[in-house]
């Protein structure tokens, strides 16, 4: 009779052992998949009509940042009834997502094209790190594109898994997005951005094209800068992030790269040096088609003049 | 002998009176002469290559507001090498020339037409009377383009005159412009400058177009406000300055007067009232083309979506 006991009681506590084992499992489950539905929720800041498609900026919260962070998105007219191929936008130095989005005017193409363009932030936002806000060129506005690796700013300034993994998750799940047709381009710290998510990843996006890139950061000191404070010392590191060495390496992108240039840009001998990109992609065998623009400066001036091109050039590489 | 003596001092006075009298006018002239030099003499603030032409930026003291004004200058390609008809965009509430020339991308139409391009400020600057900087929607950013009567304002807020008078002399004078050849256009509170301005001076503005304008001031809450302020309760001065008045009182433009206005607009209602205008020019049989556009609001990528149109219609007007 005892024995019946005792076996009666082990079973209830085995009982009782799976039930809230479950009850707990369940819970983290629950916490696990609110989590992933947080980091898929969107804000809408604000909603308008332009080139008959609608521009929109919105926020969200990212995994990779650890922080709110806002973007821009287009949808093109035909988006309305159809899925889109997608453009990423990537800024320069000191940008937000609105500098692009309200100055350069390229909504009216992407809407010709049917062509959802996406403009993320340049850096995490809302941190508050020793000097993070005192220097044009890193920190604030300056993310360059890249994990880094070096404390306090390993945590949040992980533009490059953003840019990677983040961002076009969200788009697939929230607009009418074709994420298999992807390209990206970029002005200045953005074209480098451009550049080296292209190469490093050429499946996701088939198509690259930059205005006035920073091609080599390592050889410039914006680059030298932004890495040494993000990355620290370690040079392959260094060379995973600068386009250049990249193609020297063996990376490729599946199109030409086109790169335009305006000859009367400042920052062009000291920080560019776009011959550096373009005698690596000869070498290299890689198509490139590096254009000299006469007269034209480093402004969005310049980016406005050639963003019909651009986007064109994407258009066509992507209805491949 | 004595005679003799008293009439060489006479001649003698009469010569030196005459001497100092002719230093005296001389001298007057002279500073006459600067001050026009002065009135005429622009600062180059900067100077970009854009679509193929040059967008300025400038400043310069002018007489009618007696204070230093900044306004932006796209010449066109063409212009190099022959005078081109000129286009003055009037800007709305809060705006300077610096909005419209980074936002709505007319350089591009304007080097295809070639046209050169003048955005003004939106009022005086650099004063500081009482609540002169308080509100958005009077005072600084805020000049309605009204010559105003009123304490302290008439001295400087004179941007009917400074438009009219004063920019015009100064464009010729510096570019390569026909002045005999002329369209004005503008947004909100500077689609209402361009309406009035256009239709109280025909022979120097034949071409007039409007995005989303205030076309009967004294008739919605903007223009009461402002009227009463700048004008005070004179009401001959009101209508004046009011577009469907002018209309009504029998002005005229040589040509069609085009206007895009957005069904989406925030303002529509209580602001703009495009309608008001539509039945003066109806009763007077004025020509004109009223396009309500579906789903637009009242920001720079309405402006920049129908910025072709417009560029185009004045193009049209000028040639003829």
């Amino acid at each position: 009779m005892v024995k019946a006991y005792a076996v009666l009681w082990c079973l209830t506590i085995r009982l009782l052992q799976k039930f809230y084992l479950t009850q707990y499992f369940r819970l983290k489950l629950n916490l696990k998949i609110k989590d992933i539905h947080k980091q898929m929720q969107i804000t809408t800041l604000s909603k308008q009509k332009a080139f008959g498609g609608t521009q929109g900026v919105y926020s969200h919260q990212s995994e990779s940042t650890q922080c709110e962070m806002s973007f821009s998105v287009f949808e093109p007219h035909k988006a309305q009834t159809e899925k889109c191929p997608v453009l990423f936008f990537l800024s320069g130095l000191t940008c937000t997502q609105e500098n692009v989005t309200t100055k350069s005017g390229f909504q009216q193409y992407a809407n010709q094209a049917g062509i959802i363009v996406v403009c993320p932030d340049t850096s995490p936002r809302g941190t508050d790190f020793p000097h993070e806000h005192d220097d044009y060129d890193f920190g604030s506005g300056a993310g360059f594109y890249i994990n880094a690796t070096e404390e306090p700013w390993s945590k949040n300034y992980r533009m490059y898994d953003y840019i990677v993994h983040d961002l076009p998750e969200l788009i697939e799940h929230h607009f009418p997005a074709s994420l298999e047709k992807c390209g990206i381009f970029g002005h200045s710290m953005g074209g480098h951005g451009a550049l080296i998510i292209g190469l490093k990843n050429p499946q996701k996006f088939q198509s690259i094209s930059a205005f006035s890139p920073i091609v080599a950061p390592i050889q410039c000191p914006w680059g030298q800068k932004a890495f040494n404070g993000y990355l620290g010392n370690n040079q392959s590191l260094w060379q995973s992030y600068d386009a250049t060495q990249l193609i020297l390496n063996g990376k490729r992108s599946p199109n030409s790269i086109l790169i335009d240039q305006g000859s009367n840009d400042n920052f062009l001998e000291e920080q560019l040096k776009p011959e550096l990109f373009l005698n690596a992609c000869l070498n290299k065998e890689q198509p490139i088609n590096l254009r000299m623009q006469e007269g034209y400066d480093h402004s969005y001036f310049f980016i406005s003049t050639f963003m019909q091109d651009h986007i064109q050039f994407h258009a066509n590489n992507l209805s491949q």
